[in-house]
């Protein structure tokens, strides 16, 4: 029960955000020299940035993504057209720079974290990956639970506390992402236990199954959801019955960010399934949350329904790995540049708009 | 005639893009490491850009943003709630750093290049803004021609000049805006000449105006055309009758990138009209355009289907000043950075997908 302590400790320390700066925000929105409104959703995001900061010129110049990574013994159903093996080897590539993420975190100026909470091979000498490594993989959730409760409770707390230590060192924006093969069938079944969607208006074909891949899939998770029946009023329980490891730890980012007063950004499917397990933990988290982009994976519409988020982006990626929350920390870090070193109509001698 | 001879041996310099290079872009996509298409549009952009550099590893690194700026006698028929006077007050405060493309140009590492191609004042005290002047403002389309042919003309050359320059200088990515109070009514104009739309499904509130000044301006649109008739197999002469100086320069700059070998990004309503005027008088430069945002004025979805073109992002924006397109460029940036920098399967030693 330690770790479950630790968490439910850390996720009362979740402040709900300061409206009264939401308010300053668009009054100054207001002046800047541009007709009103007229940077449209980049206005919203730069005072969402704002109010989670209590102060009228929000900044993100200083970034951090953290990509957690773990295994899943549900890959034993067949529900990935990739070996298992590939969540290593892909957290190798990570770690010699060649993976979209290494490029997009390079390119939106933000530092890459990968963190192993649960990949099933020894990734202990690769340079640069963090070893928090909880278990090799969870169990096959379509049989048993993926993860005992404690397991869960332990991996959202390696998110939570690594998102606090980012935000100790002064990082001012957190993505999210993630890497693990099976992953979109955990994400699912998690997807569904906290919405009570339908399984097929939740289940894709991930890293591209086909139709007859995407319909076994369905039936996995079909079985795991019959076999648990997760009650959503336990987020952890529903973690533990049919998450992953990565999904858990994101989850504790998620709100280990917001309780550090930090904006964090949710990549695709998955590291938006455990976006809604954090707000299903903890509501007020909303308020430092941003979805990044709308994944072709096609629930992912629904996760960001459920989420109550609009996404930044609408590019069809469906990658994950957090390269959908890196390019939307660039659109989310320009939002900021533009409401905070803008001129006002004062500053500037521009006349404002007359009568129409 | 002399410029215009000019244009059209400029415009004749337009090459198609080799399409060979782009089964070769589309090819090493296939490579690389993630689940093939797996990054949506982003390989979509990189490839384009591969395409027009003759690569498989696109680069964009150097890049410039032009803003062209110019007044409108049409004005004087209360077609913006902004007094005409605000065109040059925001070109000053473009050269202080006060105003929306100021920072996002610097977010998205843009060089900003302001030039005056027909402001209504003297700004050749203003530092960092390119003399270029055709004219102060154009005359009241809505009671004559704007411009002449030859002025017309002319600043096309201005604007093909330039991105010529900027292009011999390295820079691998242009990207347009305006500056010009009365602009959207010219743009109207200018598209409905070209589209055949009618007139209320291509004007909109521009800056902010209400129904009423929109029904206005929807009049003053429909004049126009009925006065000038203008004929879409001479763009020259559309833009000459309803026109406007920093308009005609855009044009210049899409044909100039494209003459170039340079990829070039289409801003919003206005430098969306460019563009189409450019693509009628030189269909190749399509190959070097990019459309980076779907604007908040309705008359730009319309500017996007003539054009042909998906834009990259959708944020409700409508400020103009290449806002859009500084935004836009940081998305082919990274798209180009993850073509060019990811390894491929085979570099990585990640095993590619099994049959599923």
């Amino acid at each position: 029960m330690m770790h479950e302590q630790r968490v439910l400790k850390a996720v009362a320390r979740v402040s709900p955000v300061d409206e009264a700066w939401e308010a300053r925000g668009r009054e100054r929105q207001q002046r800047l020299t541009k007709p009103p409104g007229s940077l449209g959703r980049l206005e919203d995001l730069a005072v969402k940035v704002a109010t989670v900061q209590r102060t009228t010129r929000p900044d993100v110049s200083r970034k951090a993504i953290v990509v957690a990574a773990g295994d899943h013994g549900v890959t034993a159903q067949g529900v990935s057209p990739y070996p298992k093996s590939v969540t290593a080897q892909m957290v190798a590539n990570f770690a010699v720079g060649g993976a979209a993420i290494n490029q997009l975190a390079a390119c939106a100026g933000a530092e890459l974290v990968v963190v192993d909470v649960g990949v099933d091979a020894d990734l202990d000498d690769l340079p640069g990956v963090l070893s928090e490594k909880v278990a090799r993989g969870t169990a096959d959730l379509s049989t048993g639970p993926a993860m005992t409760r404690e397991q869960t409770a332990l991996a959202v707390d390696v998110g939570f506390r690594l998102a606090a230590r980012l935000a100790e060192a002064g990082r001012l924006l957190i993505g999210t992402g993630e890497m693990g093969i099976g992953n979109t069938t955990s994400a699912s079944a998690v997807v569904c236990s906290f919405t009570g969607l339908a399984v097929e208006a939740v289940v894709g074909p991930g890293t591209g199954l086909d139709a007859e891949g995407v319909s076994r899939k369905a039936d996995v998770v079909r079985r795991a959801l019959t076999l648990h029946a997760p009650d959503a009023r336990d987020p952890l329980s529903v973690l533990a019955a049919v998450g992953g490891l990565e999904i858990a730890a994101l989850a504790g980012v998620v709100l280990g960010a917001a309780a550090s007063g930090v904006c964090v950004v949710a990549d695709g499917f998955i590291s938006g399934a455990a976006a809604l397990a954090a707000l299903r933990m903890q509501p007020h988290a909303a308020g430092y949350l941003f979805a990044s982009h709308l994944s072709a994976e096609p629930g992912h519409a629904r996760v960001l329904e459920a989420l109550g988020m609009r996404p930044v982006l609408e590019l069809d990626m469906r990658l994950g790995e957090g390269t959908g929350a890196a390019l939307a920390m660039m659109v989310i870090e320009a939002a900021c540049c533009a409401m905070s070193g803008m001129a006002t109509f004062d500053e500037a001698g521009v006349e404002e708009r007359g009568a129409d």
